[in-house]
């Protein structure tokens, strides 16, 4: 009789590694690992992990380019709502994860597997991800994880290892790196307290420009579609585009403290030069394009849509309701964006767009126009003032 | 029989200038000119203004401070709620002319004057904010606006002016420039198109700093109560006190695009070192005390109490509700933050609080701890999954 | 050379009487009069105000049917929404309002007029719906608004009509009734202060059904598609049979007081069987097959919705994204609801549907199941009292 | 050696009947029982229910009456909030069952008991609300929950309580009821289905008046402090009266369906006469003497403070900071509201307030007054659509 097979969310990294032995070897299943790509590898780390996972023992190894699919299911949405978490993090983790815990669960079922697995200790957010899409995906397909059911320390994981007769360097190295198209994070000693920031060795990616750029963005429909004057049809190749341009002027860092789904507080830095520029860019494009109102309504969704995913919540209907209402706001954020690179920080300086409402054609800030006179406008500020004024009255008359 | 007192907002410019000829000669009233300082003044500068009024003939002149009174029933909350509007300006000029106009309409009241009188033109935010507060605040005095109903180009009222016999040099800056203790707003050509930058040389504050700084803040539930170790009872004090510390970074300059009252959008250039430095570190040190759910619904008010304020809307009632709320809000929002100043930017590096909730009492994202297990999480992954868990079960029966 | 043309909004009541003759004979306009039907009115009376319009002189009197149009453009997403404005008015006046001016301003393009006029008075909501629709949408085209701006009683309309040779029976009912699709208002002396009920007699529909009876609605994503069995290809057939099978329980009968756009407080009485039993079945059918996240988001637009369309916003550009939002989230509102009216009230006594998540394939509430533990809840509860337990222990600490 | 002691909520129902002797005989406690009261019972069943937990063998029974807290820190800013659970259910059972839990944990506390235990099963929300304040304030208490934990059938735990003698009448009755000062929930074969009905036999208050009766409502700053002219120094004794006076009517019944804390939809009838009346009642009012803006707040936070304490969320540190903007927002909440109770309805007919804003001091809506003018609010008009406008023109030129 043959195993049951099982697939494994692998990233070759010691847990998942000790994942492959013990599912094989303790567990008795036909381990499939699978690494999902969200835009993070080189072609030779991807290569590694594939020998590696087939040195261990694997049944198979799959490497799942998902990158396009988690841009249009879901960056893209993200730079819409001008998403950042605590108006600060672009939600890089948050968002990979649900994509690998997706691509792992179709391929569960593609290969008829009985199980699915996962590395995630019982400290964090993307146990409950992985969790979540799992059981919401592949409802009937059990959910192994070994490394929060366990609890093993790394020194015991390594020990069980060396037994099995797998020798590899498994030195931490000090701080942790998690990279996808959308931002790298970085947690280290630094990120575990209140009071601490990164060195600047710590950065994966260190300040090479010491001078500056000017960067044109151009967006059609809230997409990132040129840069500097060069066309993408693929978004994803725009943002890797401007990725390289910004990148050697360190922009884009900071540190996240944010709310984990599992109540205690959490603080990692991170680094997205080109995820951040462009929504910075995008917003102030929207602010030109966008009406009052339309701001408003976005800002009520957009920041919940960000939570949802953050929780792992992805697949909620909800999360299509939003998605269609931002693609309804970007008809006319279309336009370029000019932003000016200097070492560890850009500005915008401004925006063309032909929807921008800044038009002169009907008055400008400051200067009177035909459209309307001073009278109006002092009508306006009565009938605006009316009902304080009433309530202003009524209070005095009570007093 | 006496003239009839008129009370007006008077700047020492040219169309504030043209106002009190114009009220006292074609209008025929005893004109009371009044400088409202909400911290944007030096000492000689009110002097000036002073000496100007009485030589163009004013009755009688007042400087009327309101510093303390704009901190404790305006900015304070703005720095509880972290209001940036449209995430970017600290709403200054919106703030500062809703408390002239409180001012010059209580000193109406005081002196009983039978109108008030604003200088705006009617192509602005500010004639409303004044109209508003007037209206309400004394509906039976009438409102007069000279600039916004004659229209008159500077070039004429500077040949009224003339005729009147009064000589002084109205040469026109080229950026327009209003002070106050919340930042300083800078208006110029490049800030009248949609793509221009202001040139270095534009900003009020220039860079004196080529090296770095650490400045540590001190906040008591949510107030700015020291600096650097230095304690001041009054917050007013403590704003200054890193205002002068900050300023020669350059730090806090931006340029903020907008919807104005009138409905046309506007473009406005600011540096506001201290404003943004406190609103960013308070922002940082409510991440770490506040629970999500607090956080969540401080952002439900405090864009709207932005927006109100930044409309005339100071007087409504439901102001003073959402204070009430914030005030309730920053019960633990007291600590330290530490912040490192840079040519041009400056980063928060870190927090410490006894109300820190990143507490590693009680387990520190990442590692495991123990008040749960890795077990209940997984209940709580599966509990948490159940309704789209069954919303995809009922899709897929349906399909 | 030939009159310009104006188009007036025309009721065949004595202000739009009044503003016919004002406007050929003291304006020299050649008066072109629409009356906008969005399903308010009879084929006889329809009749009758064309009769009277030509009588009263206009070189062309339109009936203008906008009945499907305001269906499918607007009362759609009031039910989607389930929007009641302050919790109680189907906004069915506000709505009619935007309709017909919109209807109005077309006509004027196409007939070229260089006016439009409406009859309002200067101290309601409707002068500003008329007003900001016509200033949106023919923006070059005068506004002119004779009763607003005469200020003239009714006497002296009447007096002016009788000199013009119109005689005609003026006598003002004792209840001013408005008709449409979405309801009927009445506003008579009762409403006119903050404490008085309207009478029996002053409703325009009488109780005839002392009995009950059980009506079943049929929606399909969200829109009223049967009534009783009966299919309608057009849901403003559905509501008309809902309709006629309802008002005679004397159903849908209230009081609203609210904002209006000028700062007062209104009041006013409306009748709306079967716009309040769609409502009310809808929503609970929406109660059963959305998710908890879609139906907090859909709160967070659709008041703002009905705010916006009461405030004569139609046209903002905001309002087509949440259409769009709208129509997303009703993918799944399909099924039946059953009703049961008496006479004053009805009751929805429960639904049928595909999507309904209440299935009880994975669990009744109150009964155990096997999708879940008790362990799973246990762990649940657990995490998710996290962060309110680490907040208590911190302020003990600190106490 | 003593027992070590356990706290449990006892309702002297079977579930809790068991509990007792499995917690004192098979786990060997020391058991405490407590009722807590939060308006439901009669003295005649409280002295029932503890001489039952008597004979069943406990240590201590104590009877808490929490009715006062239970109205001073929760009811009374449901009735601020005017919250209803989808808009239909006062949240009875929720807020109670939080009261209870925190009476609970308090005696346990004070008894020194090592744990407390619920009788709740493993499939509703009750079981939530237990752990979650448990945990919070007593997080160093064990929680037991037999029922949850053995997942017995009625049958084995009748069999298990003969075995240890006790004989009882355990029958079931048809409808299980939870009675409390909010209101009376009812569950039944008709609610555990999406189409059934309650039978007018299930619901536990009867119909018996047929005629018609005038009740006027005089609320304080939010509370009801006065019902037909008798002024109730305690709210409480207030909702007493008015409980009396409208039951016999039989109105506020309803069917509430809403999604349970673990995922599914729950359903469950409900008759709550007075808190129907009284939210009613004093929303009308508020509906008078609060201002748009007022109301629009209040409804942002409203609806989140019921969500949470329906998901036993109530010691989250932000019900506290929205309890603070309700009771400001009550400060003008003062006045009369007048009633028609009706067979199975009732009418709110009008209201009466010094603070009311609909006053005809300053206009009454539909008429002319002298605080504005037509030509102030073309000019509102005018500005008020200014930027759609120029939205439109734009898409027209981009067409």
């Amino acid at each position: 009789m043959s195993k049951p097979k099982v697939v494994l969310a692998y990233s070759g990294g010691l847990d998942t590694s000790f994942c492959v032995k013990y599912l094989a070897e303790d567990r008795g299943y036909e381990v499939h690992s699978v690494l999902v790509d969200t835009g993070g590898f080189t072609l030779a780390e991807l290569q590694t992990v594939e020998r590696n996972a087939y040195e261990l023992g694997v049944a198979s190894h799959a490497t799942l380019d998902v990158v396009n699919d988690y841009y249009d299911n879901c960056l893209k949405y993200l730079v819409f709502g001008n998403v950042l978490k605590n108006n600060t993090y672009p939600l890089s983790v948050s968002a990979e994860r649900v994509f690998q815990a997706l691509a792992v669960a179709e391929y569960a079922k593609q290969i008829g597997a009985k199980a699915v697995a996962h590395g995630s200790t019982g400290a964090g957010n993307d146990q409950v991800r992985f969790d979540m899409v799992f059981r919401i995906v592949v409802p009937d397909v059990e959910i192994i994880t070994p490394i929060r059911d366990l609890r093993l320390s790394r020194e015991a994981e390594i020990e069980y290892l060396t037994e099995k007769g797998v020798q590899r360097d498994w030195t931490k190295s000090a701080y942790s790196i998690n990279k996808g198209l959308w931002g790298t994070s970085v947690g280290g000693k630094e990120t575990l307290t209140s009071d601490g920031y990164l060195p600047e060795e710590a950065w994966p990616t260190q300040l090479e420009r010491q001078d500056t750029e000017k960067v044109t963005l151009e967006f059609v429909q809230g997409e990132l579609k040129g840069v500097n004057g060069e066309t993408f049809e693929n978004p994803v190749d725009a943002i890797r585009k401007l990725q390289s341009i910004a990148a050697p002027f360190a922009v884009g860092r900071d540190i996240h403290v944010g709310d984990t789904i599992i109540g205690i507080k959490g603080r990692v830095g991170f680094e997205a030069a080109a995820p951040l520029i462009i929504i910075k860019s995008h917003h102030a494009l929207e602010k030109h394009v966008l009406t009052e109102q339309q701001i408003y309504f976005k800002e009520l969704l957009s920041g919940n849509y960000g939570t949802l995913l953050h929780k792992g919540q992805f697949l909620e209907p909800a999360m299509r309701d939003v998605e269609t209402f931002l693609q309804s706001t970007q008809e006319h954020v279309t336009g370029k964006v000019n932003v000016l690179l200097q070492p560890y920080r850009f500005v915008v300086t401004g925006i063309e767009s032909p929807y921008d409402l800044m038009s002169n054609v009907f008055g400008s800030y400051g200067e009177m126009n035909n459209a309307w006179t001073g009278d109006d406008v002092r009508g306006f500020s009565k009938v605006a003032s009316n009902q304080t004024m009433i309530h202003r009255k009524i209070t005095e008359l009570n007093a």
